[in-house]
């Protein structure tokens, strides 16, 4: 199988192909990216897209080759109907679906718009039903069977999405969904980890028992409460589920959800699953949505982050001059053109050193000798002090300007 | 062993701790943490920290219990040479490591700060020390035998770094480890990937082997390129780790490192494994990072980001006005007050429902009927399009002052 830790475009960890690692990779022949940054992700305390912005972010997903798009739930807001049903009508390519609750009135408004799928939630644990929703446990039960009949009845494809059901007691919350797999309807059922409290360990265990119990395609909706979202997605796929349930950018209800961004560029460049996405829209997608929502994100986050190509130490600058002509793969895992970000640069600031100095003399096609370089560094590291901060191109002209 | 997913203060999931799950965990009986936000953490292009940020920080995490502070890098400039030996003489708690270049300078100007131990880096694959270093591959063996036998020499705890060993051909790197272990010196190796290579299922089989060869206590150095930094620390940990390199709210050069935030609060409320720490100073730590250092975090970024106990969708919030005093951890996986965060609040915006309205009047103590209620959910939501976001309490109060 070659080397497919390393291509032209990254360069990952040769570990992540050993035969005693890889053998327990068992995905899915095709898996379905399914993004609900629509829906889960504006829930979002803060978070609104109107329905321009919704549409103009479903384009985005529509250009990168997202398979699905959980559009809204239409009895937030008249603008999402619209939304979801301008979304049908323009087919930009991925399957749109609505999120329902456990009700026949839901259900019927979701299939109003036109959608080809549909999510329907169900509270799933004894003590969520008991004490979030005060009903006797039966009920859960019925409304299950009853709204998925429905959208079986409507044509829908239809995702059971039992709540909480990573909280639940094990059995029971398995004999539920059999019992709607068999009296109501699903043809596919998520795995929800409502709360984010499924560690990495227990996600490979708990698919396989599932896929043991349950014989249908599986979807994985996980949160992000413990920044483990996106590992516990890669590790539930790993272990055969079909579909996963992401944001971009990780914005979601409470803590959020899995980010697409960092599951599908793991499955690129660490399990060699090219998903056949356009991944060079990835960063300006992120950009997007920070811009019409005020998503803050760590300048430094993985893949979407503004500065993640920007070298400011030393020592990685003068890894960056001697390779970056012919290998620059040595200072970064992928490189900032895949996911549309500019090239690498040397940034100058506190942690400057010799070669960032050599690196914007270059750039500016001025000169220095050694000394003075050296001074020019000290000079860096006082003036990154002084602004907190970096230095611009042209504080560093006005630094340079005495000895030239 | 009752039920640890479960206490007063969280509420995770059982499957964490099935047999078949937890037969897993070979955790070290004593694991530390070692902060990295000082020296890695401050890597990250754009970041700085003056001397008396840097002990401020310290003092923060001496209040929380982190084990272990690196401090800087000596040569990086003046100012980090006495914040180090600042906090040596100040000696609050924590030990100080410094870190240093594979070189006997860098290695006594560490030693001359009267730090405890010192991190000795060295490139360790075959293609870094080649392309970006430019060195025979002979130079990094002697070098790191002649730093590391210094280091001994001069009473450091002394840890070995090899750069980029995630990417290194497996036997040679295993090779130049047990060289150094035996010809130079090591009190411990640190695991590191210095590119964030690694895939989640890579690390427990690369911990076991280098374990099989190594007699030594294994740190780990796991960076946040794709989004797993703390996942893969975490299962590194699971798998017999001694030591974790984390920064707060994950800073850290390039793409940031693993964030002890995700780390420490996983172990608490997935793997029953208290580190002794004092939980409740975690938010205000990350925040007052962020003040000082314009570090930007998702508002939702689980454990440290400020708006993740606002609840706006209406689903939610009628969860919570059921549970608020009787099962608040029906909507959260652990109570804010763990980590010191406000409490859970209902925030008005474009998703909020009937439970939303009765929890802000009841807030307000004031009363409307059912029918003026389903007027008010309307106006919230026109409000929340008009503004783009939430609205504050004296938005409410102009909404519902027409009904009163």
């Amino acid at each position: 199988m070659g080397t497919p830790w390393k291509s032209d475009n990254w360069f990952t960890s040769p570990w992540n192909f050993m035969d005693e690692v890889s053998k327990n990779y068992n995905f899915a022949k095709r898996i379905k990216i399914h993004d609900v940054s629509l829906r889960d992700g504006e829930q979002q305390a803060g978070l609104i897209f109107n329905k321009d912005q919704k549409i103009a972010l479903a384009e985005k997903m529509a250009e990168i080759g997202i398979h699905r798009i959980e559009a809204g739930m239409p009895a937030v807001s008249v603008q999402d109907e619209m939304a979801i049903k301008e979304l049908v009508k323009r087919d930009l390519g991925p399957e749109i679906f609505a999120f329902a609750r456990c009700m026949k009135e839901d259900v019927k408004r979701a299939a109003d718009c036109g959608v080809k799928g549909i999510i329907v939630e169900i509270p799933s644990s004894q003590h969520m039903i008991k004490y979030a929703y005060k009903w006797p446990l039966e009920k859960a039960i019925s409304l299950s069977i009853e709204a998925t009949s429905y959208a079986k009845e409507l044509g829908l494809y239809t995702v059971f999405f039992p709540i909480d059901m990573s909280r639940a007691d094990m059995n029971w919350v398995l004999d539920l969904i059999e019992k709607v797999a068999r009296d109501g309807h699903m043809d596919a059922l998520a795995v929800v980890d409502t709360l984010g409290g499924l560690n990495p360990h227990s996600v490979p265990y708990l698919i396989k028992k599932v896929k043991e119990r349950i014989n249908k395609p599986i979807e994985v909706h996980f949160h992000d409460d413990f920044g483990l979202g996106s590992a516990n997605t890669i590790l539930a796929l790993a272990a055969g589920a079909d579909v996963a349930h992401t944001t971009i950018s990780g914005i979601g209800e409470r803590a959020g959800n899995a980010s697409y961004e960092d599951v599908v560029m793991s499955l690129l460049t660490m399990y060699n699953i090219d998903l056949g996405l356009d991944y060079s829209k990835i960063y300006e997608t992120s950009k997007f949505l920070r811009e019409i929502s005020g998503l803050n994100v760590r300048q430094n986050r993985g893949i979407v982050g503004d500065r993640i190509h920007q070298i400011e130490s030393g020592i990685v600058a003068s890894w960056f001059q001697n390779v970056r002509d012919t290998a620059p793969l040595e200072v970064t895992p992928y490189l900032p053109k895949l996911t549309g970000h500019n090239n690498t640069e040397i940034v100058l600031g506190k942690h400057s050193g010799l070669p960032s100095v050599d690196y914007m003399l270059q750039e500016l096609g001025l000169e220095l000798d050694e000394e003075k370089k050296l001074l020019v560094v000290q000079k860096i590291k006082d003036k990154a002090y002084e602004k907190s901060g970096l230095l611009s191109r042209d504080d560093f002209l006005e630094l340079v300007k005495e000895f030239l």
